[in-house]
């Protein structure tokens, strides 16, 4: 609704009770975040020096993030498995012991509610790295009509991202060598400064790197400042997640590329839906009527120059005809064009169609690509 | 957790597709909105003039405000009256078929979800005008887990408000002089350009007024810019949700004065919680054996200048002993004093008790007050 072209309101983001502050959120400011999105009632700094030399330096270097604002659900108790599975249709008897689960998850209309990563901590107890929605209210729902043997709540948990190629070296100072042992997406217990705490290797970026499941309120400046110092010469500087890095790489954000009434199907991700068997995910019947989308998330070359950011959804034409939107774009410094995330129809989502994204700045050629710019992990 | 002392980042308010606009909302931002904050994923403004002069006037004439922030969740079906009830302990037996509802919502355990404003829209369909959560998650939970027989989604409903002691004088113009008929907290429908919307006599202030749940995605700007026109003598004002009047007043905003780990009792609340009735509430057994608080929402008054924007609860102790937070203050100019609202222990919740509020600014005297201090509606 509305229509605006501007990037920002020209007024500034407030700090307000509302707003929940992670352990690293001070030292973060104190780098010099230049801008914020509110995500999960929660700061999320957009950039640091300017859009293109973060994009650059992540890609040459390691930073490391707040990203507090994957908050967690915790959810344990003898129905805690039963429950998750409710919500999603990723089937959790494939779930590894030390694995990050990246969970497309459901209402019972098959429309995503979230799009989290799943751990589990211990048996019977689990933990939800959320995208932005509330998906807790979701759990506690169904828990209360079913009167469920299960405990949800938010653990004091905040996520810590080290992003970037020489991510293990910065980690190996802090670690050791254990680190390269943890595979992708997989994680193991470390020790931070006396407390053991889950690493794993994941993040949202294609850079490689980490994420540490940092709990507790008090310490994350100690940690902060521990990673600061031991990658001073490895030229470690305070980050955040790269709208550019994230577009060319075709990596999602809810909200944005998936909304709630899209199936995982449609956001590319049936590779995610073990729909076959009968998991007990509460959305199974209508995935199965779903199953084969009308439209889908596709790479989207748009033609000139670069473009402003992004602050509708910017229609896609064929001629007169809506074939769909371009949820995300920014300018892929790497590979000299403007990348960009569509939802596209099946009539005019084969690689190589001729579409018309409507920008903020005017009507622009549009190419459906084979493939995203950046490597996939 | 964090700590800030500063009252906004520094740094500007970006416009994201994630970010949803309403009907009204470039007409309020060219209206020069100098401030907003992210509720429920969209924008609400904070001031225009300056928090002082946005007051008065508030108080003096009549302003217009873009709440579509408050965002509806259509709850329709044979189930619908059932599925309401399962989230909040007020009976709805007792809903008329032209009232506004304020149903504090809850889970299990009798914390708070929400607390929204229901209407009864037509026979088995409900419109729920929520605060800061996503309740509708946990409405879809219910609805899957019992395999309901309700749809429930967002509908294309944005609020408008027109609140200020000369509303009805700018209502009357608009609408002619039924809705004066309109009582406190009832409604009914009203001509739009062609459209028959719903009005109630409600909103997010004591200086009386109406909310208009404005229906479609266009002709937010016409209507907006014919009550600019009819009200140009009344002084009509684009404006915005009022911190100082509403803390004077006890208005209480959900995320700040209201926690999800609170119950309706401990908000102030109880004469909303029917829970002698088996109404079906879910959260009945948890509110029965919390039906005794040994905290809750007091008016605290701070003595000295006028502080600083709060970005962070203030502890409140009694010598050493905690026994509270500030959760939201500001001038109350009217009576020249700091107003505070404050969730404080049993032991020290009496008027008239001398409490330390560890405000942003120092230690400040605070006195626990017998009543808020703007008049009630």
């Amino acid at each position: 609704m509305g229509d605006t072209a501007v990037g920002d309101t020209g007024t500034t983001m407030p700090l307000t009770v509302r707003m929940r502050r992670s352990p690293f959120w001070a030292r973060s400011h104190a780098a010099g975040a230049k801008g914020y999105i509110v995500y999960n009632n929660m700061l999320l700094a957009t950039n640091f020096a300017s859009p293109e030399e973060d994009y650059r330096h992540l890609k040459a270097a390691v930073q490391v993030w707040d990203v507090g604002c994957e908050r967690q659900i915790e959810i344990a108790g003898p129905d805690a498995a039963r429950l998750v599975q409710m919500s999603t249709p990723r089937d959790l008897a494939k779930l590894r012991d030390d694995q990050c689960f990246y969970i497309p998850t459901v209402d019972r209309d098959g429309g995503m509610t979230n799009d989290p990563v799943l751990l589990r901590v211990d048996e019977d107890r689990y933990w939800i790295s959320i995208a932005s929605s509330d998906l807790m209210l979701f759990y506690k729902g169904i828990a209360a009509a079913l009167n469920l043997d299960v405990s949800i709540r938010e653990p004091d948990v905040a996520p810590l991202a080290i992003q970037g190629p020489k991510a293990d070296d910065l980690a190996r100072r802090i670690w050791g060598d254990q680190v390269l042992d943890i595979r992708f997406f997989r994680h193991r217990r470390v020790d931070v400064n006396g407390t053991a705490m889950i690493l794993a290797r994941s993040g949202y970026s294609v850079q490689g790197g980490y994420e540490l499941y940092f709990e507790g309120i008090d310490g994350g400046d100690v940690l902060w400042d521990q990673l600061m110092e031991a990658g001073r010469d490895l030229d470690v500087r305070a980050g955040s997640p790269c709208l550019a890095e994230r577009v060319e790489a075709g990596l999602l954000s809810y909200l944005s590329d998936i909304t709630r009434d899209m199936t995982p199907f449609e956001a590319g991700l049936g590779r995610m839906c073990d729909i076959d068997r009968d998991t007990g995910c509460l959305g199974l019947a209508a995935l199965r009527a779903r199953r084969a989308p009308q439209r889908q998330v596709r790479p989207v070359e748009i033609a000139g120059e670069p473009l402003p950011p992004q602050g509708t959804f910017w229609p896609v034409t064929a001629g007169e005809r809506p074939v769909g939107r371009i949820s995300s774009s920014a300018r892929a410094y790497d590979f000299g064009v403007n990348a960009s995330i569509g939802l596209i129809d099946r009539s005019h989502w084969d690689p190589g169609t001729a579409l018309t994204v409507h920008t903020s700045a005017g009507p622009r050629e549009g190419i459906v690509k084979e493939r995203f710019w950046g490597r996939k992990a």
